[in-house]
């Protein structure tokens, strides 16, 4: 299966591969003239694509130890910023502090498919970092360098649809992380007639969506998943949809973890359905709530204690609110997300997702956080320095009068036998 | 003419431009969640643009003042790293080392044409750097920024045509640095037949090349510039074109400066002309020599001295040499470039450009560069490292043995006015 | 220049050119597989383009005399026919009354650039035929194809903008039949700003618009042209435009002449900026009356008489009514054309078009055509069946009430001196 | 799921159905201006897609009696044709001998997907035909309409990708004739590596090839299939291929049954081929023989027949010799199509094609048939004019020489139980 792949100069394994891979990385970085630096990165990232794991690591360290900052330029930067820190003096310092791996990296891009490999080299550091704490400077360079090539400047939000690529159209069935898309059958279901599919992109990438969003128009706030993952054929569509529920976000490059596009994709999606769709006034999502069994677990609470109204424990855990109502802050990833974007906490479903997943994380239940947009700014600033989680007063009833709610919570199914769920694909936070 | 612009918030003049524009820098910098970040920064932008010469330089001395690093947080950074200098101090000092500016630079990229306003923002800093030096760490940091997010990985080669949009091929019309466009049709006959144009481009500047060159194809070594700009119908194009002169090479953007793209630029083009035509095996410049009469009269020479080969004058200073052929450093802008992509001195051209530019500039003597692949590393390599300058016999010869060229220059234009030449545009470098 | 064309077998001129097209004609109606007939069609194209204008005539009659309907086969389908005229007899009279010389065409259009060389053909009959009516079943042929294959469910409406590839935009300088477009940068005027050009495409012909119009975005309907040709830099969009004025409408495509585009033209475009720009409420015209001048001199008339209206002698043209007002058919083309489509005749502009050309056809007089949606069916058939024209109150009044008109005409320009107008370029009818 | 459907006028089912239809038509083809045309088309589109088969076959024989040439017109053209023959004459009585449907179908062509309802049209009747021949005529215009639009002037040959929409890679699963896809992975497999996929598309049909072609790229001419429908994974790609096989043709409109892409198509595909992969040298296929088992049966012949070479009497068949080699035409629609492209029968294959559908065609016999640029257009001049088929030496030597073959055929399944094969999709012929 060669002939697609981009022509590499073939070499025999090299027997020295970790040396090699530093007398390259050497090489490119003395490049002056950059005549041979492409030549040189391609070589690098060949070489480094062909790494074991164990190599890899031995070279990252590497990269660590001995592609930091030049010391000696740094410590006659730091004197004279000592001696008298004005801005010119600074401006120096910023030179002599940055570590020269990353120029190495900067580099490495000009290789083809060089941004590939950049972002699948900081989904593998992520992965080795619990184990190799040692590996977090160079982490951060990564971190820092991709967070300024993936500037919201330089993202394009578009729609993904039936007439999309293939290639792209399989990184959504590949990494859905919300609800499972079941094969291109049940992909297309969500693509075509009351559904709508949005995502970002980036030049270096352009086979894959940053991030993607799932969209049913309905005619109402869903509460629960599965009318909304049914066949198409069993679906009804509204003529003139009302509201517009995003039912799923998801990620696709775990190298890009911790840089936040979904923040600006929300707020451009509702302006384009509003377009499309004149007569949408309600946006909101129906969420998971991945954390919610685990807080219980670990407070060694249940849903299930006779007399409480099981939604005000959640309601407690998403708004981060202590028993008696005393405000915290929100420790669920996604609520977490929401709340910060500006959305309101509008109503908590019980018995929304009895997939197992569902079952497992949240003992069913579900979230929908609503979008206006005239509270966005609002919300958002309150969120942002007081923790302050915008509501509905149908949330806010839960939390402050809980002798007030008589509603009283049965398991619809026999055994809640949870399941762990294993977190290989992204969850959006 | 209002329609077109992309929607700002209309707002009055403000009374303190300043003070406003410094105010939504800080609320820029500010705002954690960014939700609210991107209409800031489209504010703050707009407020920006509508600054007067004056107040624009004053809000960048405040940037270069007051937006540097922290000044607590840099100091604590340092005296960590001076205790213990391993490798998560540096990346500490990394961080804290950065100016605050750096981050507002990026914040203001996720504007609406955010990219162009930097471009532009760092043009005007150019122009004003030799009146106010104190603007130097600014323009470092624009600098810094933009060779990153300008990466060759990010660029595109595209060929430019006469199907390309009017408004791209509008700017080549303004930017032809080297031989000036006199309109469309000029333009068209420098796209067709036996013409080619090829440009580098980058996703958010998708009007515009970075870079161009203009290619003609012909049967032998162009040796002046006059058949190359003639109007088409006065052309025969060669059947079986076995050479490709390069006759010009021009920058469109003057906030790019000092970012080289050219080098890889024409390596690329001998290959997609190679694909296109195989004809070819020759691939040259007839390039400019834009400092050789300010060199000449810096050191009181002349090319028509007497006895002398004025051909060997013009070798010695594109060579950087001695009179007495001692090797030296070529300080031509345009010999730096080719030579330094591993280009070979071939022949100089006497009476190849008696424009009054051509005459101002270089007293109508032109040059080819001669790029062989099999020979651009290792000459990139001498060149970089010990400033040795591949050239011909025929330029070599000149070079050793003067007394071998019975040549005898005599200006063909009786009386050499020189003109001034402002350079208004960017000849590439 | 032969770079760019695409291969054509390469022949020395034929000894006998017309007897070679004649051979090759005849080779590529008898490649009953078709393995060969696209070589053969490409050949016959390059025979016939190599033709000079005589031996062209010569080839267009062979095929008028030799290529008719095979008469044996058309003499027995009549017989048939005329023993029993049922549908399977009647098929077969359709297919043996075709003539052999369609398929020819047919086949032509295989060859590359086929399509573009037919369309040519016609617009040469088209010259010709005043001089040599023998040629009309060829030109009746080549229509009836032409107006098949340029069926409007082929067609694409699509803006024209600076955006545009320059050789596209280039036609329209080439083109414009109206108001002559100065050069490329009037031609900006015309695509940026408060305008915005139309234009309907072919695939086979994707360089060129087949018709296009332009049109100004005002907040009046405008009653002269002068201010909708100023330099973009005098002029005033209005923020939120009321109306839309169609100002010039052109065909491109002179062998396209009589296939009726323009109708459905103005309909989608009205559907488009109303998308654009929801404030428009009012569409309409500033036509030219080309016809006015010619119909004046013709009957002996002459707008200046003292004591008449001109406006009224105008109107009457236009509705082709008689003196006394008695409705008759309107035979001004550009009217025809828009009264065609349902549109009112709304206002007459006296001195709307004081250019040469200007006076020269219509004394400086222009139309106002107003499209309104709910009226365009009504008007249509009320024209169509009954020649009954469409008009406002005020252009009724002038019609019906001459002497309630007090105003006076008088020429602003001295001597009215009219220039004769070859019409080489093609007003849209 | 109405949301994605274009626009139509809602209307209740009428009451009279057939009536509206008519109704409706009669209107379309008196809307002499078209202003109302494309609405009135629009509707009529409509109101035939919503006819029972029952109604839409009464609706068609309507079409047949009622809207054939106008009698009286056509009359009066044959009576002053039979008086004077000439190329005016002629001229009418092509125009009157049109039949006013053959105007009303190209008017329907203007309603949106208007050429998709006519292909779609076409296919029913395609189906209907057999049992109601009196549709011929119809059908007969509609073909001939459809073939003069789809003229090979108008189509572009496209690779088909793995970057292709799977709108479009849909229908490659669906009509699929020769060797069934399983699958959306089948169906990469089929497009990546060493496989290539080519199509022939109209521009008013983007979304689907009208024909599409696989080739698997080897270093040998293959002689069974199972290998190259094998998992991509167990393949092994050469790496300098030197033969392209073309394993499958199928067309994807029953509407365009008869229209002949396939001749241009082959011919295109390998001029592509040779760019990209300059080491290919033979461009053969490995064919099917669909008609051979009933070829069998129909003689009482058997493969299996003791002494026999069986593919000896395969041989005969394909060229459609008589058992003593005496040369006739081959009947084989496979056969028929390649030879008729000029190419050469070059190899039999046994066993070549195991699946069931492969027995019960073929008792699991395939061929492979060479394209040799060369040889193409005697090979088809011989094949069109005197029914000659271009064999290779093996082949020659199979059908003169059956005492020559000592080989000895044996059916390698126990008992070749033949299934009936359906033919809902359509092999290419």
């Amino acid at each position: 299966m060669r002939l697609n792949v981009p022509f590499l100069p073939r070499k025999a394994a090299h027997r020295d591969p970790l040396g090699e891979a530093q007398r390259l990385s050497l090489g490119l970085l003395e490049s002056c003239g950059e005549t041979q630096g492409t030549l040189t990165a391609t070589r690098l990232a060949a070489a480094l694509a062909s790494l074991d794991d164990e190599t890899a690591q031995a070279y990252d360290l590497w990269l660590v130890d001995q592609l930091g900052p030049d010391a000696a330029m740094l410590g006659a930067s730091i004197e004279r910023w000592l001696e008298r820190p004005d801005a010119a003096h600074a401006a120096q310092l910023t030179r002599s502090a940055e570590p020269r791996r990353q120029e190495l990296l900067r580099r490495v891009n000009t290789a083809p498919c060089g941004t590939r490999h950049l972002v699948d080299w900081r989904a593998r550091l992520l992965r080795q970092l619990a184990q190799c704490p040692a590996l977090a400077p160079l982490e951060a360079d990564l971190r820092h360098l991709l967070a300024s090539w993936f500037n919201r400047g330089f993202l394009t939000l578009r729609p993904i649809t039936w007439d999309s690529p293939a290639r792209l159209l399989e990184r959504l069935i590949a990494h859905e992380a919300v609800h499972n898309i079941a094969g291109w059958s049940d992909l297309r279901g969500r693509l075509e007639g009351d559904r709508r599919c949005y995502g970002f992109f980036h030049p270096a990438l352009p086979d894959t969506p940053l991030i993607f969003v799932e969209v049913a128009l309905t005619d109402h706030v869903s509460e629960a998943i599965a009318p909304l993952l049914d066949h198409p054929s069993s679906r009804t569509a509204p003529d003139r949809p009302s509201t517009a529920i995003f039912y799923s976000i998801s990620n696709c490059e775990p190298g890009l973890r911790g840089l936040q596009f979904g923040n600006f994709l929300i707020k451009q999606i509702v302006a384009d359905l509003k377009a499309e769709f004149p007569t949408l006034t309600t946006f909101a999502t129906l969420s998971p709530i991945p954390g919610l069994v685990r807080w219980l677990d670990a407070g060694g609470r249940s849903l299930s204690r006779e007399g409480d109204d099981p939604r005000r424990l959640c309601a407690l855990y998403l708004t981060g609110s202590a028993p008696d109502g005393t405000p915290g802050r929100p420790r669920d990833p996604v609520a977490a997300f929401h709340l910060g974007n500006g959305a309101e906490l509008w109503r908590i479903n019980p018995h929304a997702d009895v997939s197992p997943k569902g079952i497992a994380q949240s003992e069913g239940m579900m979230v929908n956080y609503v979008y206006r947009e005239q509270d966005l700014v609002a919300n958002h600033e309150r969120f942002a320095q007081h923790g302050h989680v915008a509501r509905s007063r149908e949330v806010a009833a839960l939390i402050d009068g809980p002798a007030a709610s008589p509603w009283r919570w049965t398991l619809p199914w026999g055994h809640a036998h949870r399941l762990s769920h294993p977190q290989e694909k992204q969850p959006c936070q």
